[in-house]
């Protein structure tokens, strides 16, 4: 199994000590929604945002939108051969269901994700199946609950490699006797290739310590959605005889 | 040099035969935006759109969003051996200039092809560059200016090959002596890769008589903007020695 987490990731809802600020307030009433229960988002709490700690890494909810999109429209993920997080900056874990179908409508995305915040968990129409769940829990609880037999930080401050390089490393782990989908209570093994959820900066010491590997597919500063469909292309390939 | 066609893509403004009905009414309300000048986007206008001629092909910017921001967000794209196009259903071709940042939050990009389509252009802020252009044109007209060797389109209808054998005929067309960026007046030559930019159907048979070779890259119908990722990367991969 291949476990995809999208680390550090932008994505909260609007912080208490913003609330009060006009561009929240705004926008908040724009969309008939309470300030406290809308995704921080940069495009329209910018101004807001310029005394957040750590502001230059939070507010981003596309770059998740996008990096998810890339790893939900592919076969290794049709083929149950991709587990897939989300780690928030405020230690949040989203677990991304096998066979979830995100909306590709900027706007839909983000009113279900501010509706997971809310109840914890999104079900399918039929309540059988667990589409999308939240917990408070922070980056080496997620690690020591997959328990992978390698982690693989991909960051513009790694050494230089390729993605095929990943993808070998991944299946030098990963084998090729690969059925079924992991959750966060299997009995653990594979590789889990880690992609930075924010706009700027890396990752922060805590999380690097828990790489294995830490790798730079491109001397580019590449935005996180191209580092996944790279990646999980490559693993891919080495994984599907016909993709 | 290479060229990518986003063809017949889903990407038009609300047209007038629809103008008048209630869910297009209220979205124009909400935006304070004239209905006539609002992209049409099934996301809002669904119950407008049923009795639209094609519906299944429309009112999905979404889809050239995705595209679009595959293909700028990458080192062939910033080392512009890249052109893009995109040529609408309705016959109107978005010329893309080079080094172009498009906004990342859909809506803003929604207001800003919405700006292209009323004024025809975007400037840079200093006023030396056209970022985007948009023109009346057909897809004959647009192949017949940018005068490829060859022209691929990506289909599911198409002969199974991998993103690596287009990536090889696209080297065998373009060599290695590639550089600087063209534009619909130049010399012509190079190879021109065509994605479809609808949701759903296959390219209409005018489009497809232009196509020296047709490839499906995967037996599984993937969106128009994997294709975008796998193709433009394998691409890189053999034109450039670092990425």
């Amino acid at each position: 199994m291949i476990t995809l987490i999208i680390a550090e990731a932008a994505l909260e809802l609007v912080p208490e000590e913003i609330v009060w600020h006009s561009a929240v307030r705004t926008h908040s009433r724009r969309h008939g929604k309470e300030p406290r229960s809308m995704l921080l988002d940069r495009s329209y709490h910018h101004r807001a945002m310029l005394n957040l700690r750590d502001a230059h890494k939070r507010g981003r909810p596309d770059i998740v939108h996008f990096s998810l999109l890339e790893a939900t429209s592919i076969p290794l993920y049709y083929n149950h051969m991709l587990s897939i997080y989300v780690h928030t900056m405020a230690d949040k874990v989203i677990s991304i269901g096998g066979g979830v179908r995100l909306p590709k409508n900027y706007n839909r995305f983000v009113g279900l994700v501010e509706d997971l915040f809310s109840k914890g968990k999104i079900e399918s129409k039929d309540g059988k199946y667990t589409l999308l769940e939240i917990e408070d829990m922070g980056f080496n609880t997620l690690i020591d609950r997959i328990r992978p037999s390698t982690v693989i930080g991909l960051s513009r401050l790694g050494e230089m490699k390729s993605a095929e390089y990943v993808a070998s490393t991944v299946k030098g782990v990963v084998g090729t006797g690969i059925s079924g989908i992991s959750t966060v209570d299997d009995v653990g093994g594979g590789a889990c290739i880690v992609v930075g959820g924010f706009p700027k900066g890396t990752f922060s010491p805590a999380i690097r310590s828990r790489f294995d590997h830490t790798i730079a597919i491109s001397r580019y500063s590449l935005e996180a959605h191209v580092v996944v469909a790279r990646v999980l292309y490559e693993v891919e390939k080495t994984l599907l005889s016909i993709c």
